[in-house]
């Protein structure tokens, strides 16, 4: 798993920070995750292919989340995109792109396909063999979404030198794999775990902004590998971020250290601050390790 | 007056192009004229104060001429925006921001004026003591207005030694600056020739993008100072010009000799050009007084 920040600052976008959008590369999906005005600009800065982008994740209807979508779409068509594009976001934002389109007297070459989002419990929104996309209820001035990015549990390995001594025909493997117990070639059965090993450990990512401090994410994020959880504020202004509804660094890492994930990483900053280093050291003092996003910084897990 | 070029390419913004807008200071006024994605950030780039920008002009729906119309109007908001924002722009406009502005659950703390403009024919929208601006009727895929921004004729300028030696009392200047003849102390007659200067020759600017080759426009610009007029295409890519309603830099160009401007500036360039000079040399081959157009360039008249 990759993840690219495009943009980590709350509110607009100015000519050295960019509004919230990131890429999470996860078993060959390029997923990009909120798209404030300019990602199309910070997605070729990046280097990330446009057409390895299928599905576009929106949390909430503020424009340092959506405002850049309806440029990307335009983008995809003049370059003439074939493969379907869909858009995971609030009920909504259907309405305003195909109002723009019809406005510019334009519509996609592909399928644009959007899935509106209006439930207040967390849903699956994407699977397929290796993944799965679910919502995290977020609580915000208006109505907003995390996402918890999870693969899903591999296939068992075959540990061939046992396999081999244990006689089995090739006809099983798959068998195996799935976890089976299956004969050998004289009809013993062979326990599965004498034979393989467990798959790869599925790895996930929770993307959580914008919200207020809010426990009830907790059950729906618990035990991921990567929280990326919005601090819009250091704690000696957690008198903004109670009535905007964001949250400071030290309440990110109470959520961190609540829902036991493995890492923390911060972002959405209030542009009032010239130090980022501040949000990391609060942080600090609740849960072990925090990582600051940065625009154009990556991480891999 | 002058010209400050903040995106001047076609289609989509790039890494190191933006798509149209620019600001025209003309008599105190700061005139934002289109709007792409970015435009924001391209002001900020260029040092121009968001507080002076009280009139914005849209020629089009778009994408690559309003797309970056909804953030600025949201960073005003969040900047606190006392003053009335007047947007000139084709019907539609104002239905897009609202359903924006609806769906944040935000709204401008500031006056938001929508002009809309559906008329083919040109029409004077916006006058002052100083400046009036009409616009110019294109010839594009969709609705598209050029405009014409033009001082008007000042006053007349006293010479003051033929005023003080024609003996005339200082109430009458003022009528002498309106052009009147005034009596003397002893009561003759003085002719306001005799005794004033011509005013400083109002200056014009007609921005023409985007549009076919469209001899229509030429009764509009007549004589203008200086005319911005798109050149998506050179020649050598004529066939593409016309299906897209885009012009040539020699149509540009014939367009600025037949309107009898004084000087022309092209812009509006297809991103699949490296070397700019070429629409340069062509255009030159019609039409002397060529400038060409590039982001961040700044033009006095």
């Amino acid at each position: 798993m990759k993840l690219t920040i495009l943009g980590c600052y709350s509110a607009t976008p100015r000519t050295d920070t960019n509004p919230t959008a990131q890429v999470l590369e996860i078993n060959n999906h390029m997923f990009l995750i909120d798209c404030g005005e300019g990602t199309q600009v910070e997605l070729r800065r990046n280097k990330i292919k446009f057409s390895r982008i299928k599905h576009i994740f929106i949390s909430h209807l503020h424009g340092d989340h959506c405002f850049g979508l309806v440029g990307l779409i335009s983008t995809f068509r003049l370059l003439t995109r074939e493969a379907d594009l869909h858009v995971y976001a609030p009920k909504g934002l259907k309405e305003v792109i195909t109002l723009q389109m019809k406005l510019s007297e334009s519509w996609t070459n592909y399928k644009l396909i959007f899935h509106e989002l209006s439930s207040k419990s967390s849903e699956m929104i994407y699977e397929d063999d290796k993944v799965e996309v679910h919502t995290i209820p977020l609580d915000h001035r208006i109505y907003t979404n995390g996402f918890l990015f999870k693969e899903k549990l591999g296939e068992r390995k075959l540990d061939m030198n046992a396999v081999l001594n244990a006689d089995i025909d090739v006809a099983y493997y798959r068998k195996l794999k799935q976890g089976a117990d299956v004969p050998d070639n004289n009809g013993y059965m062979v326990e599965n775990a004498t034979v393989t090993l467990d798959p790869k450990p599925p790895k996930s990512y929770a993307f959580c902004s914008d919200t207020a401090y809010n426990e009830a994410m907790i059950p729906v994020i618990q035990n991921v590998d990567v929280l990326y959880h919005e601090s819009t504020f250091i704690e000696k202004n957690e008198a903004l971020a109670a009535p905007t509804k964001h949250s400071t660094a030290k309440q990110a890492a109470t959520i961190a250290k609540k829902a036991n994930v493995k890492q923390l990483i911060l972002g959405h900053y209030s542009t009032r601050y010239d130090d980022l280093s501040m949000f990391k050291t609060e942080a600090e003092t609740i849960f072990p390790n925090v990582e600051l996003a940065r625009d154009g910084k990556t991480f891999e897990f």
